[in-house]
């Protein structure tokens, strides 16, 4: 315990010297003209806020440090954090036991709210930032599903000269979002455009056209996956429920609106599916259900063979209705089966990627295993697995 | 004193009878399965928080009640408003003196921040409500723009079947935010694609293309116009700045971009534009410098002929360089001058607007003049302008 106040002091001491010291810029993710949060050129973030009546406050980097706040003589409260990870960082400030947003930082859909979060930048890493080339646009679509009975809403990303040669048809990758998120994480949080715009003017990628839909699929009157207690029965049914339901909206509502409404190659040679976490496992259901419409394979930190909330070991031979089982067939039927993970995530998520890419393995079944080097279960990681995944599609 | 407190006891007996009588559903404006916000079918509104140790919790609706919350024994704080005017209506809760977004609500860029927000059903109206017609598309575009030198994102709505015929061209409407909201705010709260959808699918607008820009436009090292005191000479000079490098901007950058990216009929029959509030006053501004460009006008609770922080009163002869003094040659060469106010917006601003309406008038200036029944400063009236300015816009 002693210990631990000593690590406080000394930190409080370090956050003082440096938040004069520093460099610091206000981050790329806040509101027009909000000073704060900001980042110095060593990766750490500042963070104020106005609270003159509260007694304690604390910011909660969902990835990383949970740090108490200063209260200054003016009613703000500051904390300057140690130097932190690349990337998007999620992170709500606690103000007297309530989680609030932070009114200095555009919100991004996140934990199932619109959250706060700050971009720490890259050193020497452009591939997600515009740059002068050539642009594509991200477009919003609705589409009236037949399989939920509802209107809903994509986005579609389609590539530099769409508009340009009207006899130019363009190969899919549908690209899902993760678990809190929705449709809009990969345009707003990923950049999707920008490393695309960026890995097709260097003609690393083909260009191509990307679908990200919103991954909650429901039919009226299905029970909400968050309404019963996690790990019961009932969530488990729910989550599947809507698994299926997502499995159907893709195939029979999504796919053909966009083979109708943009000029793709409507082909599985010409059709890829990745996601993230949550839309990792529904990749993998959907394209291993449906190996006659998809013949690229993507899981970002998204374990496969796992059955939602646990249940027995998986086995190569079975899993999936068994469309693993003969590596061989699998090999020449599926021109890609990427599965990454980031070092830093947290250890059950390492462990289930590990234990599918393992399982893969074993069962010798073709595939591509990347590790995005000190990032965790955030979209830095994501972006690099877009970065390493998008180029090996379509070849 | 004695009146105050009896009115609001009654109100209090009211939400507490009504809140269990209600209808209340979920607002279509809430993030995924949040309860509330709620709505019933009387347009009242109930907002719910928890916040277990705080002693005093308040809603503060920008443009309506600002009432306290009632805290309940499960650590909840709960209110209900008296009916409420249709439309999309930002609010804040106050915890203990701190302004928080609510996490049940998505949020919408307004005041400067990404604000919490209910939307109100208006009983009959579906004019900005998806319907089953042909949709068009809000695509997201970037800039690159000589006169800022900065990458700028605008949204562009295209019509249904812009991808289908290849070879038709479409007039265009640029149509703008208001002050502390950005270029997302007619397509996330404006709902300018269904809009447009609905009066394109029952023949009364003609099919257009749509584009909508940030209206904070600012070289390197120009001053943010919320710096300098409100009302202070430097505050007013940088106002100024701002709207001298949007014209440009809009005029130099914005629209040779939009001509070389779509199919547009690129001439000033074919061109129109609007805003709303601040975006009205810029519409003015830049549409009265360059009559060559622009032959369709429109102020949606935007004064015009005011000078930004106040001035001597204008006259239409010298009024915008005296584009308005010969009212015969303005009649031939604007096709439409549209101005319009909601009838429950603040009193200053319907005066400005009815003051530039009659100084229209005295100076026999040929215009539209229309006022949104029972709203206010606020999106509902906004969408009203829109459905009315629209139709008359390219015939």
């Amino acid at each position: 315990m002693k210990m631990k106040l000593v690590g406080i002091a000394g930190l409080m001491v370090a956050s003082l010297c440096c938040a004069q010291e520093g460099n610091f810029q206000p981050a790329s993710t806040n509101v027009l003209d909000a000073p704060y949060p900001r980042v110095d050129s060593e990766s750490r973030v500042q963070v104020r806020i106005k609270a003159p009546n509260a007694t304690k406050v604390k910011v909660n980097f969902w990835s990383g440090p949970k740090m108490e706040m200063e209260k200054q003589a003016d009613g703000f409260w500051t904390v300057t954090t140690p130097p932190q990870a690349p990337g998007l960082h999620y992170y709500t400030i606690n103000i007297d036991g309530i989680e609030v947003s932070d009114p200095g930082s555009h919100s991004f859909y996140g934990g199932s709210k619109d959250a706060s979060a700050v971009e720490v930048p890259e050193a020497g890493a452009t591939y997600y930032l515009p740059q002068d080339v050539p642009h594509g646009q991200i477009r919003e679509v609705w589409y009236n599903s037949s399989v939920t009975g509802s209107w809903r809403h994509a986005l579609v990303y389609t590539p530099p000269d769409y508009d340009k040669n009207a006899s130019v048809r363009y190969p899919v990758l549908y690209l899902q979002h993760g678990g809190g998120e929705d449709e809009t994480g990969w345009a707003k949080q990923g950049k999707v455009n920008f490393i695309l715009d960026n890995l097709i003017a260097s003609k690393s990628s083909k260009p191509m056209i990307v679908v990200m839909a919103n991954g909650y699929a429901r039919r009226a009157g299905q029970p909400v996956p968050s309404g019963p207690p996690a790990g019961s029965p009932d969530r488990m049914r729910a989550m599947q429920q809507m698994m299926s339901t997502f499995d159907e909206d893709v195939t029979k509502a999504l796919i053909p609106f966009i083979d109708s409404t943009f000029r793709t190659i409507p082909d599985r040679d010409h059709r890829a599916m990745a996601g993230l976490s949550m839309g990792g496992m529904q990749t993998f259901v959907v394209t291993f259900n449906h190996l006659d419409m998809f013949s690229y394979i993507g899981g970002f930190s998204g374990a496969g063979g796992m059955s939602i909330g646990g249940g027995p070991a998986p086995d190569v031979k079975t899993l999936y209705n068994g469309a693993l089982a003969d590596s061989t067939a699998f090999a020449k039927r599926v021109h890609l089966l990427w599965v990454g993970v980031g070092t830093e995530e947290p250890a059950q998520m390492r462990a289930g990627i590990q234990g599918f890419h393992k399982l893969l393995e074993d069962g010798k079944v073709q595939h591509i295993y990347y590790e995005s080097p000190g990032t965790a279960h955030e979209w830095q990681t994501w972006r690099r697995d877009l970065k390493d995944f998008a180029p090996r599609l379509f070849k």
